[in-house]
């Protein structure tokens, strides 16, 4: 059956288990996503998210509010993630931190599990993945960790990511669907001055002769309102002041803050602050500089949006393939024989890195709900009957046939 | 006076001299352009260009046919060649080569003028250059030379790019308009399975209560037909298998190659090889690690076309600044002051070198015209009046009101 | 007079106030020192020691035996540790971890405090400098925080150094002569074989007129114990398989571990593993780019004692200039007006980062004392007479005349 | 029969047709150097080299005194040259230009041969490559060129090296034993002072059960002759002013310039300009960033002679390995399976790396003559008498044997 498009989105909007994607409002995209449009797409990946949220008003530090969390992928699992994979990097931006350079440039592996919070819990995410490999593997893993920062909703310096938060997410991995928007380490993020968050998306392509994924998720906490572009159409223009981050008036002590009217017009545009990690996993067997080149595409991806990667923002993408299954490329003391795919095979999977990491920031966007913190500050949903409002009026509104 | 638009576009085609640009189309771009809407609004560069075309049909090693040429960027002009300028770079996929590079990473700087020709004229117009400057200056400066591949329309391996041809382009470096398209090195180049070449643009940026102008050229030889997009519109879908290349039935040896008929639709859609070459110049001062910074969002304005910089392309990025003025800053025995913007003053030049990179792309589509070259092959230009009608269709040409 | 061997070593450690370095023993280098002949020679450096040492015997993981700690170099004294400096960064061999990267690349800043610690000490230490800093200034810096694994003395895997131990380093952080050999982050380090651990040096050089200081601190964890030579003189051929690494009968469980005999010639040479972590401060000017190339040479200073930079061993090193003083150079919205030197004043400087680095090694392997750590596990001093006798055999002692 | 070893010195020097060799004169080396203790050791690499040496006297641009040529290296022979080997690279100090860096970064792979000329050849010389291998496979292959400057000896603004010098060299390369010193590329050289240019150098090695050969050539005109150290002993500082470049008071017209003396102690200490480039082949599989580590190798092998990497030496390494043998790693269309060595049997290779390349180096000192060139500037070779009486004094001089 076919909903009118309107009645739709308010009849998923009733019901919270039916969480709502880019493409359930008819947000255009090229490519074939996999059957989950998930980074867990990529077979044996695993996803585990914990999210922190606590408290409202004035910033207490040490005390809250509370909008953060830790989201960590498993290239292969909790059972093999002492088995290092085959990794790639590009730093668009390094205005951030991000772990683990030294084995993605020098070895091009990544040994541990990738995590993601705030930008304050990369000490506590670090140490707790060391532990956890400690005693699961009897000597620590070198984790990649990236952040970005949540300082406008949530109380950052009171470091409330600890090494059991970090823990917590290491346990609760799992494959399967993966959830968007104010979740994990997107909690309190920001993006493209739209709540943002975690978001994720899939392709699957061929290549001599054979089926591969390539799975993203991002924390999307970076962009510039006013040049976001969604399916090529000028959201941000569109869209003007409507929607701009503003203070609630109970729980707010700025003075001269924009308060929350009821038509939300009365924000400031938010610089193109924060931070985008892309998490980008493939099963096509890749060498590490293969897989430094799929980086630099989802990079592309991000500007599809409208980005241009702002000064403030750290953007870095870390990638990593599968494959050979269960082959330890760290392991030190036997080769690590690979038969990547050749070169011009790559292009499916360049075209897919890009168009799936668009897809996992507007999917980002679109999970994502308003969202109320430190200091009462608001930061909004990018409202969808405003998104499919803009796509009809440049008639790139795709028809919803399932 | 407005006229209709198609009557607009045969008028301009009837006047060589009034060549075509994309926003003289509709095409809608953001951001400021300066006076010329070229990389020559930056003060003191001069570009500098030869064309070579000759000779018709079958390829006869080292007889022709002949598409090809040079084109040199002197960021302060001939005068002042051998005083290096800051530069950056970012190598978005290295299938090609550009010379320079380690005085680009270990030193931050750009030597010479920068030339882009074809892939086998590279050692030439290294050459060539070299002797310009001992001539000039009484030694040779190291010049940044970087190419794209034309074998599609031109007798590549007759290797008719000599070190006279680019004396030639040195010598013809002025500032002032820049000739889009068919020319200098883009002569023989194919971009996004149209006629591509040269294309320059420019903004006019604010930043710490200054105003700068970052302008662009590129030598575009990339992409893939069936991703193009334009102002976000899905142009190579709407294509789809019209204006694909073909074959003059008269002048190819290609027996099973696809004749070029009335409506041009028995092509075939080409592969996104290719490589593009991007300079960015600006008057902000900057320094070498900002300008690195810089290169990677001209692959940001790239990427806004559809680009997934196919692995076989080379798509490689040089960027410049001309300050402090008459600085010498490879004088290895005098300090070299700088006095750079600070970072967050960045974002407005980020921008406007996406903009501006977007927009050159666009230009050198829109400028360039048919060609017919080696064996017969046919590319086409990108038709004027296909662009606006998809523009029209959804609802993004901008009104002409100049 | 010369002492025999063993008493020599009790006579020195009964005086704890006496420690000698390696020109006390009569190595020579090249070059000139400053007056502390330590990295605390550069105005503002501040350095700060932690020391855990505790247990012997059979490790019994989370209780011990502990040899570890925590080294923190402040660029600009804990007063200024908010403000960044400009820094650099080589990555010799990537088999570790070296935090703070990106900024490194992509602004040329170290923000906090630079760090060095024990393989599962980098998270617990980053979190500490973030608490730290967060405390004093308001927000979270990004430190540089790197490590070296001391696994075969301590109970690595018991993570005995915790936030709390950077914390009281930070605190200790002061000007003056640097504690060398088995401290700090050094406690349970192996070098070439030897007992090492932290060790420093410095040159004071001129360029342009004007006087800086270049000074060196390592964290020595590295390095094949037949290649060591010591200016020059083939110390590690020399000795054999005298002083090798061997097992004390009663502490230690490890059934078919060489014994410590009388001679301590049952030893078994252990491989090139560990790591070397080497930080390079200088008042002299410079540009990122520029601290980039100092970087390498310090690489070349290690080259100097033989070392081949084996396969497992994390070599990394960061650069800084404390110039301009006072200037944050992160601080995103003003400009940071830069006079650097001329590349050619900078042959002094990269001299002085060779000889000051191939010392500060030195340093440490003399400063160092036997240690008997994890499983009974004994690491030697490098006999001070042995390593005199050997440069008296090939003609390089010193005269000594200090 | 052992001869007297100043007597064995007289008959080789008496006997042109028997280069000697460091170890001839009884310079000690670690490691086991292959048959001919050159990079031709690695099966199937070929050496070319055309010198050209023309007039005396006053440098007339274009006419001469010409001292200079070319040197190049295919890693598979001329035959194979269409296909691409995995190679790595780094970059020392980045005073200096070397060709095909995009390939080597991105894809791994060293297309074409290698070669090497004056500073003023680049240009030419890649065109030739391009030429050759144009009509020899029928398409141009992206060269890695390398250069040094030798304006000290030759006219390098008259151009002498042209494309057809170039071919030649392609022409001349084989197996066997290959010309060190004044020959090829390094005809005009200059070493820490002495004349230099070509030496070559190898070690086997074992690693896995089985054998590999690592070897090195290199372009040596670096290095400030007071640091240089051979085996460990202070050469430069021992021969103090002695043997210091003058000018032959016939051919200078430098008035103020030294003369040469009876005794060649007038001369000047020329700082440590120049450049060095360093080759380094194997016949192990490797992988690209196996290959990049590899090369940072040979800058320690540099490292040994004292070197500081002076800020005008363009300092560049490139590496490659032959393996899997006739596999086209850059035949993009199919895959290239690769078994490479584990990360811990790199050692003995990182070792042998090295320890060639500190043969090579002081193999080209030792094999160079003394030689007059531009405006009759006159560079000395290392003396073998002073060298040796050096080592003896330093007790380093090895018995020879053989």
């Amino acid at each position: 059956m076919k909903l009118p498009l309107a009645l739709g989105i308010l009849a998923l909007a009733a019901s919270p288990a039916a969480a709502q994607r880019a493409r359930d409002l008819g947000v255009p995209f090229e490519g074939v996503p996999g059957a989950l449009n998930a980074i867990t797409d990529v077979p044996a990946v695993e996803v585990g998210q914990v999210t922190l949220i606590a408290g409202e008003g004035v910033v207490k530090v040490g005390s809250g509010p509370v909008r953060t969390g830790v989201t960590v992928v498993f290239p292969r699992g909790q059972a093999l993630a002492d088995k290092a994979v085959y990794g790639g990097f590009f730093d668009l931006n390094g205005n951030g931190e991000m772990t683990g350079r030294a084995y993605l440039e020098d070895f091009g592996i990544v040994q541990g599990p990738i995590a993601i919070t705030d930008t304050n819990g990369i000490g506590q995410v670090y140490a707790g993945i060391q532990q956890w490999s400690s005693r699961k593997f009897g000597s620590a893993t070198w984790p990649v960790v990236g952040e970005t920062y949540n300082g406008r909703l949530s109380d950052i310096e009171g470091f409330h990511v600890t090494s059991a938060t970090a823990l917590a997410a290491l346990d609760a991995a799992k494959p399967g669907p993966v959830a968007e928007g104010n979740v994990g380490g997107g909690t309190g993020m920001v993006c493209f001055g739209f709540k943002g968050g975690i978001g994720t998306a899939s392709r699957t392509i061929s290549a001599e002769g054979k089926h591969f994924t390539v799975g993203v998720l991002v924390q999307c906490n970076t962009g510039d309102r006013k040049v976001l572009r969604i399916a090529g159409t000028p959201v941000g223009r569109e869209l003007g002041r409507r929607w701009l981050p503003c203070f609630d008036a109970k729980l707010s002590p700025v003075a001269k803050a924009p308060k929350c009217s009821g038509q939300a017009e009365a924000g400031v545009a938010p610089p193109d602050t924060g931070s985008i990690i892309i998490v980008v996993g493939t099963d096509a067997p890749l060498m590490p500089q293969q897989l430094n080149r799929l980086a630099r595409r989802a990079a592309m991806g991000l500007a599809r949006l409208g980005s241009y990667s702002g000064n403030s923002s750290g953007d870095m993408i870390v990638t990593f393939s599968t494959q050979p299954a269960e082959v330890d490329h760290e392991a030190q003391d036997t080769p690590s024989p690979i038969n990547p795919l050749g070169s011009t095979a790559l292009d499916p999977l360049f075209e897919g890195a890009v168009q799936a990491t668009e897809e996992a920031i507007v999917n980002a966007l679109v999970a994502a709900r308003t969202m109320t913190g430190a200091n009462g500050q608001r930061i909004f949903a990018l409202p969808h009957d405003e998104l499919t409002a803009i796509l009809t009026k440049y008639n790139r509104l795709e028809t919803l046939s399932k």
